[in-house]
């Protein structure tokens, strides 16, 4: 079966998110990510606050985003979160956002876990296991 | 003596800041003036930080401003961040921005005190309370 | 019949619109007041593209938040949005945010038009006052 | 000679830039970057401004950002801005940021030149040739 897990957010551009060149200022589709982000978490059930009451946080360690076309403010459009399978313990989502089919942009990010002493876990936490093995990754 | 004290910020306007109209974007000011507050406490000794040692947190519980006039990208400006000395248990703040000498908006915040119970505190917590004292206030 | 013109919108807390005090910073507030506005704008046919297209920008004169409550992430909420129907020249907002039927602000803006040469206008753009009339208002 | 420009910026961590976490989030290290960015440019004398008054935009079209440490509220950091010349029509700069002697992250944005009619160009505009001719570049 498949290991790619892909979950949809629909969003709109807000006034605040666009710069003077009338177009999303390119730190804000961040945002959007992160919202894709959580959404898709919410989702599958492995959200921040599950990490947390696990006794873990999940800051992000690396982030990228390649711009193709710009978004204008009132622009509807998509974000594709996809959870890629990382053999490591990290948490690794890819990000392709579109306008109607056009591809707008696409990015990544890396989280790893930090127990309660904020020490880097190694091995993937339980609960994070866990989760993988119920969603048969 | 006086009750006013006053504490001077010089910031610049940043691109992200400002929106489709080139100009800063109207929420942005309630950063202005924190980056103002910030630094007045920290001068006069009386920080989020200390308030968070004695176990208060300090929300913003009230927060306005008045637009007199934009602020650009690239513009230099000063905020000016004054002390209101008030009677409740509350700590009060009035901001003025210049550009040059042209008033560019007022404001104001509120913020009341909350013990580590989240419980609203009637009286002065008695840091708050040391430290008026030292000031004279 | 009623002068008063309210539209609703639902929103959820996003995690990066949280501070360490794990409660929504309040100046992301003012996000959520233009969130509803242009939510009540786009449904009630006067946006800011509207107004852009002829010939008139409406930026804020003021704005302000009172709060009640504090938001934390992965809230819910729903921001209510009322057009105050005013004598000069200006476009007037209340809002309420509630999450479920508890109060956690309330807040205002005022917007006033712009021409072209960036001049105030003393009286209703007639695009305006078009819309005021075809809202019988 | 070195081919290498480097510019540095002094900042300090805002308490609204702050996550629950506590640290600073992660997309606002583009807004930091951005910080660099402007300061290096306007120190050279190759603003987003210039670029403006000669018929350019220069929106990014690729950004990055390693995080190695988390800032804290209140930490004081500097930002390193190295310009690398590229032989493309494109503007490349490489950030570095350091809290005393830590390094906390690095990143890379590129930026591309698009003319009046939102073409992109294909090489140097004149007035970025210029100034890469005047810095021996």
């Amino acid at each position: 079966m498949s290991n790619i897990l892909t979950h949809t957010t629909k969003l709109k551009v807000q006034f605040h998110e666009c710069d003077p060149l009338k177009i999303v200022w390119h730190g804000n589709y961040l945002r959007y990510f992160e919202q894709g982000r959580e959404d898709f978490c919410n989702t599958h059930g492995i959200s921040y606050l599950h990490a947390e009451k696990y006794g873990y946080s999940t800051p992000i360690v690396s982030s990228n985003c390649e711009h193709k076309k710009p978004l204008a403010y009132g622009d509807q459009f998509v974000v594709e979160t996809s959870f890629e399978n990382a053999a490591a313990a990290k948490m690794i989502f890819n990000y392709r956002i579109f306008k109607e089919d056009v591809l707008i942009c696409t990015g990544k990010t890396v989280q790893v876990f930090l127990d309660q002493n904020n020490e880097l876990s190694l091995t993937n936490p339980e609960f994070y296991q866990s989760w993988k093995s119920k969603m048969n990754l």
